[in-house]
Order: C-alpha cells, then sequence, then structure tokens
C-alpha cells in the first residue's frame, strides 16, 4: 500500500543508508549508497574527508549539469510482509562554503559516530525534497 | 577500494535486494528496490503479478523513453570497515512474451520462495551490462 508523505519521511529518516540517483552529463543513470541526515524538506549527505576517486566526485559532476535527484530508502526481508520503501524526489545544491556546511555536517555527526571521529570535509549536498512517496507491503510498524 | 568487475558481480549477486535507477520520460532521476538473478552478463527483474499502481509502470515507461538504467547493491554496517557496493551499468529491454520470460522467471524462483509459489506474471525486464564497477572498505570477505 502507498504511504502518505509523512509515512515517507519517518521512514526514511529511520534507517542509516539511502541511494542517490542522478543524471550524468551524458544523460545515464548514476546510483550510489550514501550516509544523510534529514531536517525537515532537506536532506544532507556529505563527500567524506579520505581521498577522492574519479567514481567519488561523479556525483558532484553529475549535480553540475543536472540538479535533480531521486533518494531511495528500503527494507528487504525475506518475510516479504515487512518489505518497504521510500522515495525522496528532490533539487540539490552543493555547498562547499566552510559556514554554510556547519549545521548539515553537525547534523551528520549527531548520526553517525565516525564523523563525529572524523568530520566529513565536505562538499556538502543538501537536497530540498519536492515529493516523498512510499509503499509498505503492511500497515506500518 | 576498488573492486574488479569480477568482485563486483559477485557481490552483486551475493545479495537479495537492489536498486533500479532509470531516467523518466521529462528527464528526471527514478529509482526503487527490486529483487533480481544474475546469469553472466545479464540481470533479470520481473515485475510482480500483484495489481500494479502507476508507482509500479513508472519503470516500463521510463525504459520505454530510455533503455539506459543503472543498478546498486549496497551493504550498510555500524562498523564502516565492512561497508562496500556494487553497481551494474547497463541496458534494458522489456521481455513480454510467455516464451522469452520463462527462463528469467525460472532463475528467480530459484532464489525467492514466494516466485516458487505465486510466479511474477511480467512483463520481465532483462539488463544487459555494459560494465560492473564497485568499492569496498576492506578486502573481500
Amino acid at each position: 500500500m502507498r504511504m502518505t508523505a509523512q509515512d515517507a519521511r519517518r521512514r526514511f529518516a529511520s534507517v542509516h543508508v539511502a541511494r542517490l540517483a542522478t543524471i550524468t552529463p551524458a544523460g545515464r543513470p548514476h546510483v550510489v549508497p550514501i550516509t544523510f541526515a534529514v531536517d525537515g524538506e532537506l536532506i544532507y549527505t556529505a563527500v567524506d574527508a579520505k581521498p577522492k576517486s574519479t567514481t567519488d566526485l561523479q556525483r558532484l559532476r553529475n549535480l553540475r549539469a543536472s540538479p535533480q535527484v531521486a533518494l531511495l530508502a528500503d527494507h528487504y526481508s525475506s518475510d516479504w510482509s515487512e518489505l518497504w520503501w521510500a522515495r525522496a524526489d528532490g533539487q540539490a545544491a552543493v555547498l562547499d562554503q566552510p559556514g554554510a556546511m556547519l549545521e548539515p555536517i553537525r547534523l551528520l555527526a549527531q548520526r553517525y559516530a565516525q564523523y563525529r571521529l572524523h568530520p566529513p570535509g565536505g562538499p556538502v549536498i543538501a537536497i530540498t525534497v519536492r515529493r516523498w512517496s512510499g509503499w509498505c507491503a503492511s500497515p506500518a510498524s
């Protein structure tokens, strides 16, 4: 059954990994797992401080060409009555000024112990959610 | 560290849920969780027999407009030394002839007990993988 926007946001915010889908400059779909924090109608994710490969930077190149994103959180179980997913469709901005990254990185550090020890160097991707949607096999637990 | 194509395929095939990223006719990214079976350089996923909502059919509309897809499998753990992801980039074809769906649905039924009881009605999405890639925090377990 479909979820309300409120339920979708609640479920999305309950897990520790989501997937960020973007479009490459060549027009192909691209998808990577991300850590994130939800703050109202905003979702934040950061690029880690560790040395970057071209793979890691692909998402930033994609966002410069097209800011439209879709993010997915899901739950799998061999008991299919427990399945659910929640999606956020929105528009991304890349934040690289220290002042703008402060609050997102604070929220990320609240959720992930690793970020308290080693704050991500950034940049931060800030997604303004246009639509929350979702589906669950059975009513919310 | 980066994974070889072989490792990425092995890791991808080891889990029971992946995410299918496509592009909508309007040019936005779209992403849904899928069950799947890997057969060499092919990945199969099926549309379930249960009544479809417009949400479920969006992936088929997208593929008719653009067959390019990206699929992601990932593993999250609060111990970040266990993190990994594997991605398959490729091109999708929609199979709706009973003869063409037979082998994909047999492979899906091997992996998922639910499909042995209730085979998906189809159509089947068959993805020809152009590139396997992946990343793991520490050498393969």
